[in-house]
């Protein structure tokens, strides 16, 4: 018996349209999905590229405005992997038309953007998710089974960084292909909406709301040659983001994030300390869970390394045999997969709400790195 | 232009076809090939799961005899991912029938068998390649360069292991579905030429040909129900094997597999230890390769754990950016790749000769494990 | 030809009289020394416990008053290994009587005692130091040459946390023997003075002054049983304790020390990113330094892991051969040698003037803890 | 009250006559011992070395001839910290004379030397031991007991190597101050009496005797100048020495040294694999021991990382808190209080007997070097 399409319009064709594509490709091969999903078309400016994307991927056609892929009647789910500062008005239209959305981090530029899209989202009644994709790194959703059961306790602290070193050179432009994240009026922020954004999103889900935070931004590099005017201009983004912050359950947090920091490519790095047992991750070595249990025989106590691979793993029981690393493209198969589960039984998170909030924590990180005081985040 | 299809026949649909399918369906997304690789049909004598496989990878087609496969004229590549009693014999009717031949390692179960296979493919003169994977993680292909470039200068000392703990139980049985690898008259041996064959691979590729060997073999688990007679029989495999040996550069070899080290999972490590420099790498943090070089600054040497992610590092250019990781999987995908683009130019390793070189070693470790004496391994 | 002595009063046999009494035991064993230390007295309150103490480390004698110490001819240098309540006093006292002066960190309870300390000393014009035992370890010491030597170039970040867990226990008495550092009244605050202080000394002599700090301090326990009264009473320390740092280079630093990170029992870790190179150290791996230098070539960049065991590197030479570690107590060793040496030539650090700029910092942190607000940190 | 003196005789200032005289000089600090050491007398043929050394450690006087060291009647222990050519016939006449005697590891240069050796000091009844330190780091006490508790279950595997890099230049001398360990006429032989006995030592207190070994042995640098003759001379000892071992419980060994693995300086390092548990140690991480244990539950099953720190731990309540390390030095400390305690109760180990056992196995293994043929080794 054949099942339902689920019929989907990616916008984008850049790096992120490459993940999605790829999640939407998999994840029928190695999950069993209540809806088969078939890539219609691909939306995008350069027409040649998109055609190019569209023949690699499988796409069956190719628009040039996404106005014209919200139109058609044979798409269910609108895709969206262009870069920032068009999220707001493709997720809001394709709402309006009755389309199910998904879009890339961080939802909006701003906690004003995201509120308006996930006002349209839940009056439209339409399905929605975020791609925080780092919640389905079979490490990260063992964390998360293992706090939800209990094994840590009270939680004293979270800490959380993600370093990376790419933009240390003087002479990177501002904007253009593979250069919009330093151009803020593209990106809205910089590693505080895309770095520091992955970081609350895993915190809160793993640990709860983030009631206030103070925090400190820095642009180390105050001009860089931008691609649209072809001068040197100010720069406008943050280069590094760090903050403070309380829970709503009294822990105490540390975020940072920086393009600044030799010798990191994609170091996102979480740590959590209960009263029982501390946990902590990172994505250069993503398929280890680290666990500390203090309820282990004293003498033989030890941070572990689980080794995340077993079948009796999130995720792993579909994939290879134990021991066998998936990589970082699988975390978005996994997204796609229990999102076209979830459309007819529990819906999968992060909803555009969900979302929101994190963007009310990156508007108060990027406050108060103005006015040095302490600000709400919630 | 559309390109030439390479039209696959693909034999089996265990864990290794669906490792080989995946790497035919995700090469051409990621990689740019000579041909287009199209999956045509599948083979195996359990229709029912023969058809559900065939529908979740998109071959057209099924048959119930791999004769059947090679019959057809629609095929041009036939695919061996079956147990190894049957590579012998399908290799050499493939072969005969004029079709490219790639097949799962070890290529047989003796040399005598392989080396059968190999006068089939030469005389036939057509495309072979055995799916020793593991040449092309990234970092193992990385090792190549830096030993090919000369970074080691003379070569003191090589050591492998392959390390697993799945068969520590006494009740698991010998042969049936997925455990045909502990039936002697299906496997042709224990972990000798399941995990060692990998190890004497890459040594042999990185380290050149390996001269005399001496070896120690074991069956800690005597006796295992036996699934085709239903009762318990007589342990005919090795469950650990390890083999100290002589290069023929005058290095030498210390290798070792078991099933029986609690604790890891496919733990595949080697290290080589040359005049100048070092280089380590191991399965379970397969993105990493450590090298130590004795030319840097003394006060500053140390050993590197060079993050194989960057897009000057091989195979990685094409996948994500700097710091992402991808996993097990893609080494086939690098190998579907490289064989299909090898078509029409530099022909791809290893091929069934150099497979065959692995099982002479393989054998006199075999012998060597009874005799108690050192053997001739070529 | 015999040496001049360097006559030795201590004052407390606690653990960090302990730690000093082997430092001036092994130092003259393991470095060439200008003068002989010679243990000449002990004084503590406790009799019996004194000279148990004096008889198992060798001092000749017993004080029960730390004034009779200092009183004495026959002893040229106060060393104050007694809780931070007396370090003022006693300190002022030596250095009035012309006696040099090593003092436990933190110098003062806070930075108005130290001011005064230093005001003492150097109004005598006494020799004095501070044990900061942590510079010392041949890895971090490494690390300020290679700093020093400019092979990190701009400095973008800093970042060091010390994590402990051995307060979490809710029963846990504030005050008595070896728990005096719980009762705000003898240590003068919690983790800020006795663990961020380490941090704060070790990032001030390798990346330069700090200007401005915000912190976040908490106490999760606020309640436990007081040594003194009997009775539960409020606790008066800080359990945890964050901040963020601007240092006068420019870079941005990230602070945090705690007591409640389930797992860790000595953790302290630093972390500094420059344009070229980055370092990074931790306690519990104390003999490695890692160092990533972007000057590497390309594809064989890595983080090095430096095994600071070799005779060239700083300290290791005096010690056994490559490879084979010195623990904790030899920073002592090291420090007490240095001091030594430097009484006739350079003076050693750090002394009760750089002490005290670290004071300044810790009282801005805890300042800032209280009005949320930047503080000024020099 | 005063405790018996143990009067210490020293022949040797070496490396070892420092580790010895620096085990003797601290283990009454910070362990209760019955009897007190004082060190007597320094025995060797330089006498101005050997009265720098007398100074520095406080031995009372010095003797040039070992002879009149056993001759004098204020000594009562001799401990050997000579070259290994001239253990056995100190030992012999030490033991004759009524005294007790320590010496350095290997007992003898061959196991018919260790042989008489054993006789004499059984003969005389005098107590003795032998300094394979190793045995005392805490993690290696620790995986000593988890072991004798029954933790691991029956055992399959052993594996243990020991690397070195500093022979690799071609102009090294054999033989002189600090190379006698490449006279053959000294040492007895290279890497299999020198490294592999360690872990021979330590694999036989952990797992039991070894039955059989089939051995390979390598001498890549044939030639080097001799300090004696000056000129080159043939090299006649083992530069790499590999083995593969049948245990008597069943188990399987692997063993392997060398001075030509470029990148380590002393990498000591051992895995023991059983049905329940497995644990791995390294000497270049001596503080921790690693444990995987499959009893955990499943999901969070993965190698713990004991830090070996703890009051709890073997002899480390003796030393500092929680998390600060100790280092090599400190297992001859424990060996010393270990053997001074044991002289009136439970005798210390590995007696000469023991380490004679250990002899056994190294000349089994250089046999089998030379006739390629498995060879008894008990």
């Amino acid at each position: 018996m054949a099942k339902d399409k689920l019929r989907i319009g990616m916008v984008g064709y850049g790096f992120m349209g490459r993940t999605h594509s790829n999640a939407f490709t998999q994840a029928p091969k190695f999950f069993d999905l209540a809806r088969e999903p078939e890539l219609v078309a691909v939306a995008a400016r350069n027409k040649d590229r998109a055609e190019e994307f569209a023949a690699n991927w499988g796409y069956g056609s190719v628009e040039s405005d996404w106005r014209a892929l919200i139109d058609r009647d044979d798409i269910d789910l609108i895709d969206i992997a262009a870069p920032n500062n068009v999220h707001h008005d493709i997720a809001i239209a394709a709402a309006e038309a009755g389309k199910m959305v998904m879009c890339e981090k961080p939802l909006g530029r701003t906690a004003a953007e995201s509120s308006e899209m996930v006002a349209a989202v839940e009056s439209a009644g339409v399905p929605n998710m975020v791609w925080y994709n780092y919640r389905r790194i079979p490490a990260v959703t063992h964390a998360k089974h293992l706090i939800d059961a209990g094994k840590l306790g009270r939680i004293f602290h979270y800490r959380a960084q993600f370093l990376q070193d790419w933009t240390i050179a003087e002479d990177l432009p501002q904007g253009g292909e593979a250069l919009w994240r330093l151009d803020v009026d593209v990106a809205g922020s910089g590693v505080t909406g895309d770095l520091l954004a992955h970081c609350i999103d895993t915190a809160m889900w793993l640990n709860g709301g983030i009631d206030t935070v103070t925090a400190m931004t820095e642009t180390f590099i105050k001009e860089r040659p931008h691609n649209l005017t072809g001068k040197v201009e100010p720069v406008g983004i943050d280069d590094a983001s760090a903050f403070m912050a309380r829970f709503g359950n009294g822990s105490l947090g540390l975020f940072e994030a920086t393009r600044y920091a030799r010798g990191h490519k994609a170091l996102y790095t979480f740590e959590i300390n209960g009263e029982h047992a501390s946990l902590a991750w990172d994505l250069h070595d993503l398929t280890r869970l680290s666990m500390f249990d203090h309820r282990d025989d004293g003498p033989e106590r030890g941070w572990r390394s689980i080794h995340v691979t077993d079948g009796e793993h999130p995720y792993m029981g579909n994939w290879w045999v134990p021991g066998l690393h998936i990589g970082y493209a699988e975390s978005f198969v996994h997204q796609a997969a229990d999102f076209i589960n979830g459309l007819d039984g529990v819906e999968a998170a992060p909803t555009f709400a969900d979302a929101h909030r994190t963007d009310l924590v990156t508007d108060a990180v990027l406050k108060s790195g103005k006015t040095g005081q302490w600000e709400g985040a919630s």
